[in-house]
């Protein structure tokens, strides 16, 4: 059994390549709800909705995020009526908010939702929210505190952050089966996500660190910044904001304590010895995912590296 | 100022006339949310869209609801993912219901609401709808007490009707403004729509009767029993269950203790020295809408009628 920890959309590509390599039903991919906000009246659970509609191929490849081909006629009129329109929502798309939004106050758990949706759109990987509750991630900036998707999407990662509270660490309980799948697992990987607000969330629920620290499994994790940046969203200010440098080092250090080993970018080969005194296994290779060659070989060498020794 | 009482399509129509004979700013529509229900979440009030979607040349003509050219992306995949698809609803349709839901949610009333739509699409006539309260109209059928559109959509007005329950006559309060209007009203209309499920709850709030009666406005109707059968719709059935004659006649006798007069289809003509023997008068003409003459027509024969002597 393989458990991937999981944010948006460089954990997709990445679970896309894990299965190339393990059955895809030996796979339970744990998912970041710290960006899940209510919009327009309507739960949206941005990770999860990319991880599942990645590996059902219901994704728009150009953006990441969103379902190939849809309308956006919905939102266009809400725009019209004087909703917000900073998050857009494809036609598709709005049928996922909607049925979980009315699921959840039917009284369904939003990992049973989860659940269901990816056996919808048949996706045999296991998709895990990391709580049931609610866990959001605020940014505190120059202009406030912000939720994430108010940060990021809203404001383009414009204001300068100051720091970062994941209510994940308040409340939140992992949601059932996380801690059970933690302890169970062959190998953990975490993906290429942002450590800060993606896997920052994961980590922060009670227990979960623990249960990595205790768990048998090899911990390994792909480095998300590639030669000091991040290879998609905003990680580089999130972490400078938290104490972190801003490199492949600066994610082995944030991780320390929970991992076996870390896959690092060919262009970051030189941080290697640094990352090896933290008593971390080091892998190094093209970890940009192109396409479903470089997202096997970038699965392939993270499990190699698990493997190798532990 | 002009009144209309008004339930969806018939109603919708019928004000599509009025405006082409007096200045649109001048006539208020008091329309029925009676057949206003919650699906996928979603609070949807049908006449409400009907009417300010018709006058602002919106509508799809083909049905009579529903947004012309709208797709139905949202749709397809809210049925996918296992919610209810017996009511259509298209992808622009979609945000007017989420955005009204939204508001409501956030405090507005349906009033404000429903004035702040029909100034985004354009329409000068003022929408009022009968209420700001819930006040469903529930159908005791051979399958159970129904909401209307459970009745008339969901099964296609199969069931047995045996009975009708009008929340409206409940706890429900007319909206603001409604008394109002038909208190300083110089002509109230009541637009050929179900006398039962759309004109019936308007006239169950209370007080809305006692202002009718008591207004010295002329009060008009028109007949939307054409040839002992309703153009569209359960009326037969609901009429019959509830004891009335499916005829002209049979919709004059429910409205007697509010109308001065009634409007009846050229087919009818034979009843109206019956309906004179109730006290009122009638104008015998073509009822059928088919374009905007005949909208304009049917709107100018009701005025005349009204204002003819009263």
């Amino acid at each position: 059994m393989v458990v991937v920890l999981a944010g948006g959309v460089g954990a997709a590509k990445f679970i896309e390549g894990v299965v190339q390599v393990v059955p895809p039903a030996s796979l339970t991919a744990i998912v970041n709800t710290g960006d899940d906000f209510t919009l327009h009246g309507l739960t949206i659970s941005p990770d999860l909705d990319i991880v599942t509609c990645t590996l059902a191929d219901l994704i728009d490849r150009q953006q990441g995020w969103g379902i190939a081909g849809d309308t956006t006629n919905c939102m266009e009129w809400l725009a019209r009526l004087g909703g917000p329109s900073w998050f857009k929502l494809g036609d598709r798309d709005l049928a996922i908010h909607i049925r979980r939004t009315a699921l959840l106050r039917d009284g369904h758990t939003l990992s049973q939702v989860a659940d269901s949706f990816r056996q919808t759109f048949g996706v045999a990987v296991r998709i895990l929210p990391m709580s049931d509750d609610p866990a959001p991630t605020h940014i505190f900036t120059s202009d406030g505190e912000l939720h994430f998707e108010e940060y990021f999407v809203q404001r383009g990662a414009q204001p300068e952050v100051r720091g970062v509270r994941l209510h994940a660490a308040g409340l939140a309980r992992p949601a059932p089966g996380v801690i059970a799948a933690l302890a169970s697992a062959e190998v953990v990987l975490v993906a290429p996500s942002n450590p800060i607000v993606s896997v920052g969330p994961i980590l922060a629920l009670p227990g979960v660190r623990e249960a990595l620290r205790a768990t048998r499994a090899p911990v390994v994790a792909v480095s998300p910044i590639v030669g000091g940046a991040a290879l998609k969203g905003p990680a580089a200010p999130l972490m400078h904001a938290t104490g972190h440098e801003v490199s492949a080092l600066g994610v082995a250090r944030a991780y320390a304590d929970i991992l076996d080993g870390i896959v690092i970018d060919l262009v970051d080969a030189a941080l290697a010895p640094a990352i090896e005194a933290l008593g971390l296994r080091v892998a190094v290779t093209d970890t940009i995912m192109r396409g479903p060659v470089e997202k096997a070989h970038l699965a392939t060498t993270a499990l190699a590296l698990a493997l190798g020794g532990s």
